[in-house]
């Protein structure tokens, strides 16, 4: 995992270099679609949930995910002819991932891939495949692969109108400069606590929610992912001392000062805040700061997951498990047995 | 609460001889529209999660739960002219939800209100507004405002297609005989538990995600729900023995016996399982059974929910907290302060 994290920055590179070229592609696809539906699952889904809301702030696209058992299970007869259906698998092969494509054809939708698997099935039937330059991933977490994932939404939400080609370009090197980040306070804090909330809201969501994801994974603790909003509207009753709680933010954009205020919020009940990314009001809200990319919302993702990264990577070692295998998890996830 | 779960059936009952005769005018106001975008927070987006699957599998319409912060802080522009958006709120008055329904006529949608308040703002704004009969509630937790929600989307998914009509009639019987369920061998394995997940797929996954945010504001304690796919995908590696399992199943449909899979796998790794609703192999598999209602899988969320509050009722004042009145939260909530 470790190891992994470390390629990032390359990895992103060579994902950019292959996939940015597409877009004509991509726009031709598109035609006169309108909207955009996002099929995945784990950590490919936390990607689509970031796609989901840069499809609908940055490019104006109206965009939703998928409930696979609506295709897979129920299938359902629905008219999606003027739909872009998106899957997103880091194998390729997930079976319930490559049947709700197919299902997404025969409803009408033109199709795309997003895989990390040149010749798999799910790029094998996509109408365009968008293949991740991650290369093998050998640590069951996802780390290169999420991060080049979140590269090749960003590339389709720029190809249909959300202008972030430029900010996309710094990437990379945002993401190297994150990668030697001390997370040693932050890993100790989450050891110390009962229980784990992660939250962030907007574009940084699906960050929140990959932070849960594989803290839940790969330090076997359950872990909740809630938006800020959803946290507010009830379950904040359950945060008092003895919970640690872990917020992602971006620099700017409308949510960062709410970010802030959620801060101080879950501190003043008790609550331990690991903060990462955000400015500097939001650093000062934090217990710990980890400092996120200098780079607008739309793109902070990318790199904003980093720093949680190396904190999960940290806190795994530091409860003697192994962060590469952790228990009872295979690489290719299906869902039905 | 348990006032308030008894008057369940008399609440759901008048909710269909109100909102069944708006079937027509839910028609026209569709018109050629051809989508549906639901709009909700909490237990609220517990009862659009229902919809939107029902909608999809039931009336083959494409259906999507909105990002709230999508309208109320960025703002985006969407073209809306397909979509009737549906918003849900008992207040009415949640301003978010007020907010999004504002935005959402802005980009073109026709909208309607799901409320359980008649001269609320949101259902004064919108286009037509479908009024729970609920009467007031007086404990925190929704209870006959969410299942009376539950039977406002059933009727707007049988005026596009659903065919249900005939089993909603049969609901307010079916949560009657349920609301004298014996609960308190249920309440006792979750008492004796150290984590708590809760889990269901389709159709009842509203109902679980519904059964986890009431354990969690009730009892005040961590509640994960998951999708049973989700749950497959990853997080099962935290199911180890001192896990309690809530899982809601149907007795029909494609996921009956999925679930029963599930509940024999989670049960061989140690944890113990209380299972709601779903046929003979599901009781079987679980270690407490709670029985769901003789309806068929489509309106079988409106009755099955009714156990897992008597449930959660008898758990909070097992644990010496009031259910009316959870600590931290308010009736009417709102997302920003």
């Amino acid at each position: 995992m470790a190891r992994e994290i470390a390629e990032q920055p390359a990895a992103v590179q060579r994902t950019l270099d292959r996939l940015l070229p597409q877009r004509e592609s991509l726009r031709e696809l598109v035609g006169e679609r309108r909207r955009v539906l996002l099929v995945a699952r784990g950590s490919s889904d936390n990607a689509a949930v970031y796609g989901r809301y840069l499809l609908e702030v940055g490019a104006g696209v109206p965009a939703a995910l998928a409930a696979p058992s609506v295709a897979t299970h129920y299938r359902a007869r629905l008219d999606l002819t003027d739909t872009l259906v998106v899957s997103v698998s880091q194998s390729g092969s997930t079976q319930e991932i490559v049947e709700s494509q197919a299902w997404a054809r025969e409803c009408g939708a033109a199709t795309a891939a997003v895989t990390n698997v040149a010749d798999s099935p799910l790029a094998a039937a996509a109408d365009l495949a968008l293949v991740t330059q991650a290369g093998p991933e050998l640590a069951v977490p996802a780390t290169k692969t999420y991060v080049t994932q979140l590269a090749a939404v960003a590339v389709l939400a720029d190809a249909l109108g959300a202008g972030i080609g430029d900010d996309l370009a710094r990437v990379p090197e945002e993401i190297s400069r994150l990668s030697g980040a001390d997370v040693e306070a932050a890993a100790r804090l989450l050891a110390d606590a009962e229980h784990v909330v992660v939250s962030g809201r907007g574009l940084l969501m699906g960050t929140a929610l990959e932070t849960a994801l594989k803290l839940e994974e790969t330090c076997l603790t359950p872990v909740r992912g809630y938006s800020y909003a959803d946290l507010r509207h009830g379950p904040i009753s359950v945060v008092t001392s003895g919970i640690a709680a872990v917020l992602v933010a971006a620099q700017d954009g409308p949510l960062a000062e709410p970010m802030v205020e959620l801060a101080a919020d879950l501190r003043s009940r008790g609550a331990h805040i690991v903060g990462i990314g955000g400015g500097t009001a939001f650093a000062e809200a934090c217990d710990v700061h980890l400092a996120g990319p200098e780079l607008p919302e739309a793109v902070a993702p990318l790199a904003t997951i980093v720093p949680a990264q190396l904190m999960i990577e940290r806190l795994a070692r530091d409860l003697g498990l192994d962060p590469d295998n952790p228990r009872g998890l295979k690489k290719v996830t299906q869902t039905d047995a």
